[in-house]
């Protein structure tokens, strides 16, 4: 007979092939903190409405306490026959008890088990990674606030538009990832649901208080529907969802700063410490840390394909299919907590070339745009003004000049309420300071932000430190 | 010089394979209301702050309301050359209006204009969607309600595991489809953000009030930064993959229905009038529309992948990259809709064969683990329990019996234990009417349940149908 | 009863809803002319086997070609009741002869008919692209031979790296789309295998005879499983995998032009028929063609993804999800010939502005490794000459001068065998006449490798011109 | 200075968590058999050159044999600080070696030395899988003979359609597979070109022999184009998008016998050896296997995804994104071989339940098509004979009995042509014993067929086994 632990109906043994094959404890030894604390709150439940004794559920604590530390100690022996992280702790737990270990898996199965697992998991990753991308938004406000006299030119389409305060920048990216903080606080809402006591799949006709479980080990509700809960794998999918938007967020700076570290734009130092050289080439110096940041969001945006993909066409409830489902979820969120820790770093140590930058400005007609809201303000239609404003962008990039440097006769030519006036709003430090809208580059508005920014991202007391991995 | 809105600056015509290439109105069409209703809020708020008159408004309300009117009733001309919606209805204006019309475009870019739509559809959509959950779930509940005396076998690994009320199952997907209209609502909530005002990227030099233009189109608020409003695709992002877990929970659904209605399961009789037959195989009633809500899913989980590459590695601000977001938006959107919608008629029309899975109900020892709690009330440890329980099942398979039909012998050869007690709890009813946890298929627990969600999603008056479209 | 062709055993109609959601005649229309030639194919073949006489062969070949003359035409009445383009064709025949038109069907099934159909269609779209990529190989040949002078900056990391000729640079693309040639090639062989006669799924009882059919329609071979035939879509995610490749190679190079034509690159000029500029900023001249290029990988990626979840776990044979394998095959047929087809109006209108590109030469020690592999050629190790070059280049940095600008004691100062000689070395011309291994960058090799090149792809006679539309 | 290869221009030290973050010998370390044995023929040919002595060569050949043999006794100490494989190599080399080991990277970088490396890897895994696939279709060809007197029901829709031998469902499979040998094949002759002696980018100016590399390494080409060469990622996609293809083949098969595993379906018994139980349920046997493989296959598309999205918007040549590109391309090869190996085992271990199956055949009407194919013999249109037929089965459904059941009344009351003569065509043996058309399950076909691929599969001489592990 089988000697796992569902081995009574079964006569032949288990191909080692299929051991190997059908293993997770090379991965989901990562929930050994989680499968202990939920057991451990399990058990006294079980002690509380008396499917154990007081005396049993300290032994059960007792026990799962020293499997926890030996564990965490690197001393504790695993081995594909035993499956999974359940069943390595269960077995140590009844060699050492005997009978009263037993007992444990009582009123549950290991589909809610390894779903609370998941969620616990889960949510604490998704502290984590909070904790640091507001480290990253406080990277860009000090940024900000460093180079807070600096003026870019923006850019889309990649060709230069108009210009922009260094500062705005910043806040653009700490805007992009406030929502990824809010996107995750939805999803740790839809995380923090107890499954446990759904048991296989119908749940339970012993007597259990899942309530009490779900207070102990601080879930905010308990799943209403045994099927649902087992079978439900919508939190892994959103959690993973939320990683690749705060994934793609900074594939798409990192980008840019690839951009901004070539020698032809040259906005941008990066320190030593964040690149890398050349094994053959002796001159290089590589932004490694940006394009690595930017290729792992591939790898971020597989993991939700993954999930996707796995969870397409099962019927309900429990499918072994679903014992993928972790790679993808740690993989996620430990590739986006990693490269938000690096792109902090980043942040932290870049240093805009201010008189490059500046010296560079008067390219690309920055304040073309502002001349034409000019003409909009003498009450030349907005597509006139702009047409206006294109004829003369036409004449000065043919004779190489500024819009400045362009004739009175020039101007004129084009239109005559183009006077002399028009020089006295261009250049790119008058476009800047022109700018008044509400959440434009407008010097004073971007201020306002910003210090809004710092009150509310400065913690009252010192932060504690996120923690050394996630979760 | 070109004829195009943007032409001052260039010299030679568009080749017309670049028209076509880079068009986008044969989809963009789409957003006319949308494009319409932000114009005139617009327009409103220019003349609120002076920079149009308000007779000028008033001519471009008018004739955008006609514009508006014509496009609906299909007689409004468009022409490739013309780019998007927003050109061909700005283009409409001017020729109608002259000066006054070329003034609309103040103080605005497409830039911000197309991610206003865009945003006003989507939240359309969202509604229209979460409408149609509404009406599925409430479709469950009567299915719910209509079979609340059947009992189906529940499967794990689609091996019968334990038994399941009809009405439970029903609720199962309550559940999701609630989980889902929550995702949607947070969804919403980053959607309904006003990014018109943000102009190309970074504001603007004229005096506009966008809280009034917000506070006109029904946003919650207004984006706070314009180099950010401009480039935020995430609400696209978060849509989409709304819909594709939608998408995902259904297509687990229809899997699950397609087996029930192979003659091999024969739990489920769909109407006619949702199947479809063979050009060939003259016997053939084939669950087509449980197939293709199935197969939906596939192009869902693509149209998410679409935008998630689309956006990857894309410095700011805005880029010509972001006109293809528009397609997977609208066909999630729509594709979830109409299954959504498809899926409420199947459900309304199904009938569970109730006698046919009655008989069937004692293959596969449903009872077996209610058997095996019942030892463990009386004190016998669970991996024990299990494994006494497990020899019962090998000694009634190999004998082709039901464990109730196993001799007073054959239990006592198991354990001492095991007396006659053991035949009055077994049988799926009893097993059934044991169960008693929270969010188990214990029948109190289930009518509790449904009571609760009838409550919940019946109306307090005569709901209002959904939108005919999405949105 | 229902007046669909499979209606024999249905009492109900379809509802008009299920109509609407399981039509597939607005997206396989597209079919008609692969539809027709396939129905004359398989009804010649019944003739000739005896099924059907010639006389009423003759009526059917007759009856087809008027309707696909209609189609073609725009006359052809569509509607959805009549589900795809399969019952179209055939219900119009029978319309105009009776009988004789009932007998078309014999011996075949929709199911091998879609995927007959489907195939031809796949053919002729690879051919079609196939043509394409050498109409742009050429491009990038002409603009070889435009370029001959021309030195780049090599990249890697973005970083200048090495001196590359420019007509090095355009025949890495021409290498790259030369390995799209052999997927599609041997994708095409696997595509070109005729699946008529599988019926539905097992074959027929009728004396059919494959062979023929085959040989009419241009197959190579007839499946040998009735079974593997009607159910297998490898054919279909193959061709669109091998245009995923083409796509993602064209967004690599456009995104490659789309900086080049930065202002702070410079490097490029396209003509103003291939950009479009800004509503609202007058001086932008936007690369959005490239863009748009780039944009549209993520299409045809999503296209992939939606075969490949599509299949993912459905059984044999045919599953009515197979539906929706159409559209992801012909949007990424149709997406890639597009984009293949600007791509070549681009590559032919760009022009390097050679001057510009010269001027910069200097920066970035773009002859640092040539300098290197010099100390090697003087018995140094290749490690040592690394950090020799290496001090080089950070002494240069620091005094803002080329590696030929330093003097003699700062040489000397590094190592002693740095002499007078390694001026003669330096500068970025006397770098590239350096190279000399195959496949690199020297100027002979390069000039050898663009003339076979422009010998293998110059059709001996004029070149038939690609095919308006894919297929 | 860094102590980095690359160190000679950098002042600061490479920050802790950036080495951590960049490292890649954490998963590259699968790669140094392959990067011993390039670095041996790059040895070998330096001396041939001339670029080293026959003395240094002999030294270097022998120090890196000893460095492999070490890393495979699991002796060789790794550490995050020296990045990747390759550096661990050379740097061992230079501990040992001093200026001799300082000399190997001669005309090399490690650009072209890790796509050579990958390239011998992928190689490697495309031979392991391809004998993977024959021991799968062995086992399939042995399933046939095993239950070749067995007739299935076949399914289109999962609605029983038309009968199939077993046989002939066997070799569906082994069609598929061989198709996947095909595509493996083609890409294997993309994959073995060599790119070593790209160098950086550019090739190099010392007189390297690259055809003597790729001669001593197998390589069936040398890549014409440095910079094609040093940024070609191609073969990786293609390798893994074949190991896609594969999988999802085995997810629908895999899909299909859970299915027939299933207590309702009834059709296969499952190997105990290939099983598993629950911790809960004492009954369960679970076809965990084959839902691993099925679930398995999310991976590998996802392995596909992450490629994809890798290579999207580079620009020449390489980024230090491709350093992602090992992960996807070793887990979807090994998943992909370990999937098979398990297929085979499953294969070879299950028995079909032939009693059962031809118990239930009197089900669907399989014969229903048959008879409509006699009408037709008859004279009677398609369409016509298909609506009659449809009919006969809407009457024996109604009354619960077969066809064959029919009166004789009952019979003519649908057609005239309805004599007796159809009992003796009705029965699912006769239905089968009808089939005549090549590919189709007519039993002489399918012996023909079985009879070919037995010959062609069967190795002249003992074949050898595949290797333990890929590659």
């Amino acid at each position: 007979m089988s000697n796992q632990a569902w081995g009574g109906r079964f006569t032949d043994e288990t191909d080692p092939r299929v051991a190997r094959f059908t293993e997770s404890i090379s991965f989901d030894h990562k929930l050994f903190e989680q499968d202990v604390a939920a057991s451990i709150a399990h058990a006294r439940m079980l002690a509380q409405v008396g499917l154990i004794t007081d005396a049993e559920c300290a032994q059960i604590v007792q026990g799962l306490t020293e499997i926890r530390a030996e564990i965490a100690a690197g001393v504790f022996p695993f081995d594909v026959a035993r499956e999974d992280i359940h069943m390595h702790i269960e077995a140590a737990l009844i060699e050492r008890l005997g009978d009263v270990g037993r007992k444990l898996h009582t009123a549950r199965s290991r589909n809610d088990q390894v779903a609370t697992d998941l969620r616990l998991w889960v949510r604490e990753a998704i502290d984590g990674i909070d904790a640091r991308i507001q480290g990253l938004q406080r990277a860009w406000l000090e940024f900000a606030a460093r180079h807070r006299e600096v003026i870019l030119p923006g850019y889309t389409h990649l060709q230069r538009a108009q210009p922009v305060l260094a500062a705005h920048y910043a806040l653009a990216y700490v805007e992009k990832l406030e929502r990824d903080r809010g996107r995750l606080a939805d999803c740790r809402r839809r995380v923090n649901v107890l499954p446990l006591g759904a048991a296989a799949l119908a749940g339970t006709s012993l007597p259990i208080d899942r309530e009490q479980v779900a207070c102990a080990l601080g879930f905010d509700a308990v799943a209403a529907n045994s099927l649902d809960a087992s079978s439900d794998r919508d939190f892994a999918l959103e959690a993973v969802f939320a990683c690749a938007v705060v994934a793609l967020h900074l594939a798409g700076w990192a980008e840019e700063w690839v951009l901004w570290s070539t020698q032809e734009f040259g906005f941008l130092s990066l320190p030593d410490a964040v690149c890398t050289g050349s094994s053959i080439m002796p001159q290089k110096k590589n932004p490694d840390v940006c394009e690595l940041i930017r290729g792992k969001s591939a790898r971020v945006v597989a993991d939700l394909t993954h999930l996707l993909v796995l969870v397409k066409g099962l019927p309900l409830a429990y499918n072994r299919d679903l014992q993928e489902d972790k790679r993808p979820v740690f993989d996620a969120c430990e590739t986006v907590a990693s490269c938000l820790e690096l792109a902090a770093v980043v942040v932290a140590g870049a240093r805009l070339n201010a008189a490059a930058i500046a010296a560079g400005l008067d390219r690309g007609f920055l304040d073309a745009t502002t001349l034409m809201e000019q003409l909009i303000g003498r009450g030349i239609p907005q597509r006139t003004a702009h047409e206006l404003v294109g004829k003369l962008v036409a004449r000065a990039e043919s004779r190489g000049v500024t819009l400045a440097e362009l004739t009175e006769d020039e101007l004129r030519a084009v239109h005559p309420e183009l006077g002399p006036w028009v020089r006295s709003t261009l250049g790119v430090p008058r476009a800047v300071a022109a700018f008044r809208s509400f959440g434009s580059t407008a010097p004073a508005e971007v201020d306002r932000q910003l210090a809004a920014w710092t009150e509310r991202l400065t913690p009252a007391s010192a932060p504690s430190p996120p923690p050394a991995t996630v979760p």
